[in-house]
């Protein structure tokens, strides 16, 4: 197959979607959006050997990419409305595979594949960029969150890396107008916090963690990849299967104590430590 | 530096822009459209050793991997918006110049810096996705050609593959409402031609083509990375610098004639030979 082929196959694979005009197979991908929408951006990369190996199945891995990027829609509230995929290897059979996956999880959440780039290369590497969509001004924010505000976690933390991530989206879309702030846990609570504590200009106390079954309070606390919500609210009228862990406080910017101790943001960080 | 500082040396140094609510340092960059646009989506990747190597600077590599996408978004009648940059490197003084050379560019085209994500890696690889935006309904296709157009180009053919891109921006919007179908030559002429003609369903005639000084016609139809605009149109009215290259014809989509021998779309693919 070449790269016309391998186009015109995933154009046909890929699903319509309104407000998409044009999809697959131009210069650019045309969306006309909604009246009294904002519109969402965000985009995460996936490299062979940093965030996953090629013991791992494709479509595993496609299906992954997506839902990472979904993740950070659902902590801003939104919707999915469609994905560009940026993708880099050297067979094709691998890139049908890694495809499949991904529009698996693309039709589930209402996400129309739009466009993307293909190369070839030896090492694998994607990007996946996805437009969500929220009613005007209702995108959940880091940096919302104010001093007696309570500090929620959706589902438990520390779970193994390699499951199927659940992106939190339908959580989040319920989350509009309730949460003063959300985030999503990527790289573990205690730098996910941080950021968000720095973004507000607040401090944090954590009481406790809901610890996935067979992990530890340290991973709860530090371990990356867990894709649930970090939020905060006012209010104790929240969707079920949320956790209330915490509070927020006055304090220098970013300081977080648990349980009376002080917690270093020790999460994931590809340029350094933090200090 | 670690990753946050990096990215609030981001934030600092891109500009603010109309429609972007919130840029830099959240889950999602937000985004709100202006009633009556259609806005536009393309991405395109870099890869060391693919697209480029380690003796070019890091700034002219950020520089060209927002022009290829900005002449995206030239070839649709687009004028830039915002970006989102994946960026993969290990070099934190590398990651700072790549991405002087990307904001210049960007500042000149107006184009804002919206997010995007960093990852440590040997290997570079970045991927810039660029949004765009168009009156609703103007954006120029692929598929628009009809027989009887006649087949224009801009500039000249068979550059040097590694001078500076100057993405057609100004053309591109002067083309909106002339232009019938319109592509960015990216992959040599003879295969983008190819590729609008069998979007549009018709055949190409070329007599000629503008060849650049010091290159060859053999270049000048077959040479990737060119990025001026191939159109097609039925007005003789048109903006200066774009020279009259052929007529669309009837016959297999996408056959091509030149000078009356048939040429065969030989330009580059990254996944095989077309035949």
């Amino acid at each position: 197959m070449n790269e016309l082929e391998i186009v015109a196959r995933l154009k046909r694979l890929s699903q319509p979607s309104k407000g998409l005009t044009l999809g697959i197979g131009d210069d650019c991908a045309v969306f006309r959006p909604r009246i009294g929408e904002d519109l969402l951006f965000t985009t995460d990369q996936m490299i062979e050997g940093v965030h996953f190996t090629r013991a791992q199945s494709a479509s595993s891995i496609g299906e992954r990419a997506l839902a990472r990027s979904l993740s950070d829609i659902a902590a801003m509230g939104g919707e999915p409305r469609f994905c560009l995929v940026a993708l880099a290897a050297s067979d094709t059979s691998w890139i049908e595979a890694f495809h499949r996956g991904l529009l698996r999880l693309a039709k589930r959440t209402g996400t129309a594949l739009a466009g993307g780039d293909l190369a070839r290369d030896e090492k694998i590497r994607c990007d996946v960029m996805v437009c969500g969509s929220v009613p005007r001004g209702k995108a959940l924010r880091r940096d919302g969150a104010r001093a007696g505000d309570s500090i929620f976690v959706s589902g438990k933390l520390g779970k193994p890396w390699d499951r199927r991530i659940q992106p939190r989206l339908a959580l989040g879309v319920a989350l509009r107008g309730l949460a003063t702030s959300c985030i999503d846990l990527s790289d573990g609570l205690s730098l996910d916090l941080h950021r968000l504590c720095v973004a507000s200009n607040v401090a944090a106390e954590i009481d406790r963690v809901p610890v996935s079954t067979g992990s530890t309070v340290e991973r709860a606390l530090h371990g990356g990849e867990d894709y649930e919500l970090l939020f905060t609210s006012s209010t104790a009228a929240l969707p079920r299967g949320v956790t209330r862990i915490g509070r927020i406080v006055r304090g220098k910017p970013g300081t977080i104590h648990f349980q009376g101790g002080l917690l270093e943001p020790r999460g994931y960080d590809h340029f350094g430590q933090h200090d």
